[in-house]
C-alpha cells in the first residue's frame, strides 16, 4: 500500500522556502508511489502535535502562486530536537506518523533544521522504523556546508544588490560629506554582505568599505580608510555584516564598558550600524546616517531571483525523488558544474556532513582589492541571482500571496 | 531670438523626481520657443556657482531611462534663499542665467524649492527682469497645498504598502507573541504612514495600529491597544510615523528626562520605532522588533508606481508648456476631476499659496475602524500607486539608471 508523505518549514523565513514547498508538494502529487501529501504547520511542532493540512489537492496553478510567496506558508518553529532518544518527543513523533501512516518527512529549513533531520533519521534507523527522513536547504544565510549555495542565498542576494545600488543613486545627491553604513544580515558569514558589495565587486567604485565576520575589525583601520576616501569623495557608502568582531572576537558595539543605556535605564547594546554611525560621528563629525535593512532582505520576494526560486523548487522535487529512492538521512545539495555557462546537478549528501556546520566566505576571497578576488565573487554570486521574477498581479496591481490557513 | 532654459532639483530623493526632470527635458527640446535646455548641478547652487550641463541633446531613449531612474540625476541641495533681494546670491543668479540666455528656470523639489520658487519669482518682477520662474512639484512627503497630490508620493506608497504586506508574510510565522514595529518617514504629515497602512485600509486585519503625527500619541493607550490584540493574536505589526507627538507636542522618544545615552556617552536620541520597540519590551515583555524603513521608501525605483511615473513626467512638460504661455510664480498642481475612473487634470496655481504651508491628512480620515474613513483613504490612495514600472535590465538582469556626469 502506499505511504503518505509530511513535509514542514524551519527556521528564519526567505523568498524561496515556499518554492521548495512546492517542489516537494508537486512531486508528491505525481508521484504514484505516493499516497496523501500533508503539511505540518510550524515545523516539527506541528507533527508533535500532529496539527497537519492535507495538501494533496493543491492544483498547479496555487503551486505556481505558492511559489513566488515569501516566508514560509506553513509556519515555522525555532525547536531543538532532544539528544536523548527516551524523550517524549520521539513518540509523538511517531505516533503522528503512524496515525497519518507517513512513510517520509521533508524537512526544508538551515543548519538547526538540518539537525532535526539528523536526530530524527538516526532516531528511525536505531529503533528499525521505516520512514525517510529528508532535509531540503533553505538560509538567506548561505552558510550549509556540502552545498555550493542555498536556496533563498540569490534572492536576497537579488534584493540587496539592487538595494545598494538605488542606495548609492540616493546618497550621492548632496554636495556636502556623509557617511552611511549599511548593516546586513549574517552573525558568522559574511555572504550577503559580500552580495551587499557586489556593485563594487561587479566594477563600480561604490561600496567604499566592506566587511565580513571572516575578517577582523579594526575601528581606528576603519575611521582611517573612510577619512581618507572623503578626501576625494563626498559620499562614502559602508556595507557591514552584523556580526563584526575584533581582534579579541568580541562583537563590536558589544563592549560592556561602553556605559550605553536606554531611555528605561537598562544597558543598551545597538547594531554595530548604529554603532559605527556614532563611532563617524565621534571621530570624523560630518552628516552619517546607519541603515539596517532588516526584515526586507530576506522577505521582498517582489525582488526575488528567478534562477533561485526555480532551483529551489527542483530542490523540492529531487528530495522527493531522492526518498522515493530509498535514502534518508540526506539533503539535497548544489553541485555546481560549470561556471560558464552556469550550471548545477542535484545530489543528496549526508546530513550528518551538514548538521551544525557553518560554511565561510574563503580567506581568499577577502582581499576585496584583488582583481582575482573579484573576479572569484562575480562568478560565484551574480548567475544565483538573474532573473526577475513575474509576480502575478491583482486587480489593484499588487502581489498576491498564496496563504494556507491553519 | 529664442531663450535657453535651465532646470534644477532640490531636497530629498524620490523615485519620481528624474520623470519630472525627464519631462522639461523632452518638452523643452520639442518646443520651437526655447533654444537649448540646460540642467543646474545641485539644484539652486549650480544656477549660484554656473555649474550647468547642456541636455540638449539628451535622446527619446535616454528620457525614457531617466524617467524610471531613482534620485536626482542633477544632485539636489538643501539651499534656503535669503530674504534680503540685496544678497549677492540674487546678483549671481541673474549673472548665470543672462551668461546663459536663460528664459525660464524650471524647480523641481518640496516645501523649501517652492519658497526658491517664490522669492526668485518676486525678485524678477521687482526687478524688471523677464524670466520666468516655474516649480514642478516633488515630495514622498504628499504634504504640498493645492495639489491633489505630489510627484514621488505614489511610488513611494506602492513600496511602503507592498513592503508591509511582505513583512506581515514574515512575522506571521512564528506560533509566540511578537511585536513588529515599522517606522515610517513623514515628520509632520502622515500620508506615508497611511500608505503603509493600506492592507488594513483595503479590507485586511494588518497592520494592527496605525499612527499618524496629526493624532495625538498616548503611550498607555498603545501598550493597552497591543496588549489586547495580543491576547487573541500572536503576531502584531504597527506601522508608525516618525514623526509621532505625545499631548505635550513633544516628539515620542525624545524626552530629555530618560537619561538614554550612547556609547560613547552622549545623550541619545533613539527615533520613534526604537523608543517604541523598548517600551514594549519594558512593559509587555515579549519578543519584539522595530524597523525603520529608512531610505528605501523613497529610492526603490523598482518598485516605482507606473501611475506616479508618467504624472511626473507630464507635471515636467507641463511645467513648459504654461511657462512658454508666459505665466510665473507658479506650480504645476494635480487637480482630480474622478474617482471613479480615476483622472486628474493639470493645472498651474500660485506658488506663494504653496511655499511654507504643508498639507495634513484630514482630520476625519484618522478614525480608522470607520468603514468611511477607510474608503476615503483607499479611494484617495490606491489610484496614485497603480502599475507595475518595467525596469530596463542589462546582461546581468540587474536595473540600469542614467547617470549625468559631473
Amino acid at each position: 500500500m502506499k505511504k503518505n508523505i509530511v513535509v514542514g518549514q524551519s527556521g528564519g523565513p526567505s523568498c524561496a522556502i515556499n518554492a521548495s514547498l512546492a517542489g516537494v508538494v508537486s512531486a508528491g502529487i505525481k508521484s504514484a508511489e505516493i499516497g496523501k501529501v500533508y503539511g505540518s504547520f510550524n515545523g516539527i511542532e506541528g507533527i508533535i502535535k500532529n496539527n497537519l493540512v492535507d495538501l494533496s489537492d493543491t492544483t498547479e496553478k496555487e503551486l505556481e502562486l505558492l511559489k513566488i510567496t515569501p516566508a514560509m506558508a506553513l509556519g515555522s518553529c525555532r525547536f531543538k530536537m532532544p539528544t536523548d532518544f527516551n524523550s517524549e518527543v520521539y513518540s509523538k513523533i511517531v505516533d503522528t506518523f503512524e496515525k497519518n501512516d507517513i512513510g517520509c518527512f521533508f524537512y526544508i529549513g538551515g543548519n538547526d533544521s538540518m539537525d532535526t533531520v539528523l536526530k530524527l533519521s538516526q532516531y528511525f534507523e536505531q529503533k528499525g522504523i521505516d520512514i525517510k527522513v529528508v532535509g531540503v536547504p533553505k538560509t538567506i544565510d548561505n552558510d550549509l556546508m556540502l552545498t555550493d549555495h542555498t536556496p533563498g542565498f540569490g534572492s536576497s542576494a537579488r534584493y540587496l544588490t539592487v538595494t545598494v545600488n538605488e542606495l548609492i543613486r540616493d546618497i550621492s545627491i548632496y554636495d556636502i560629506p556623509s557617511v552611511t553604513i549599511v548593516e546586513i544580515m549574517g552573525r558568522n558569514a559574511g555572504w550577503l554582505t559580500l552580495a551587499a558589495g557586489m556593485p563594487y565587486f561587479m566594477g563600480g567604485n561604490k561600496p567604499d568599505y566592506i566587511a565580513l565576520p571572516e575578517q577582523v575589525f579594526d575601528e581606528n583601520e576603519f575611521i582611517d580608510t573612510i577619512s581618507n576616501k572623503l578626501k576625494t569623495d563626498n559620499n562614502i557608502i559602508a556595507v557591514v555584516s552584523e556580526g563584526l568582531k575584533d581582534k579579541n572576537g568580541e562583537y563590536v558595539g558589544s563592549d560592556s564598558k561602553s556605559g550605553a543605556v536606554d531611555n528605561f535605564g537598562h544597558k543598551y547594546l545597538s547594531g554595530v550600524g548604529k554603532y559605527l554611525e556614532l563611532l563617524v560621528k565621534e571621530k570624523i563629525g560630518c552628516k552619517v546616517r546607519s541603515i539596517e535593512i532588516n526584515l526586507m532582505q530576506r522577505c521582498a520576494g517582489h525582488l526575488a531571483s528567478q534562477t533561485d526560486l526555480d532551483e529551489s523548487k527542483i530542490a523540492g522535487e529531487k528530495g522527493v525523488e531522492f526518498a522515493v529512492a530509498g535514502q534518508t538521512g540526506i539533503m539535497v545539495a548544489y553541485n555546481r558544474v560549470s561556471d560558464a555557462p552556469y550550471k548545477i546537478e542535484y545530489q543528496a549528501v549526508p546530513v550528518k556532513d551538514v548538521a551544525n556546520f557553518e560554511k565561510k566566505v574563503p580567506t581568499e576571497w577577502l582581499e576585496f582589492e584583488n582583481e582575482q578576488a573579484k573576479a572569484k565573487i562575480v562568478e560565484y554570486i551574480l548567475p544565483l541571482m538573474q532573473g526577475e521574477v513575474k509576480q502575478q498581479l491583482d486587480e489593484n496591481s499588487l502581489p498576491q500571496y498564496f496563504i494556507i490557513k491553519k
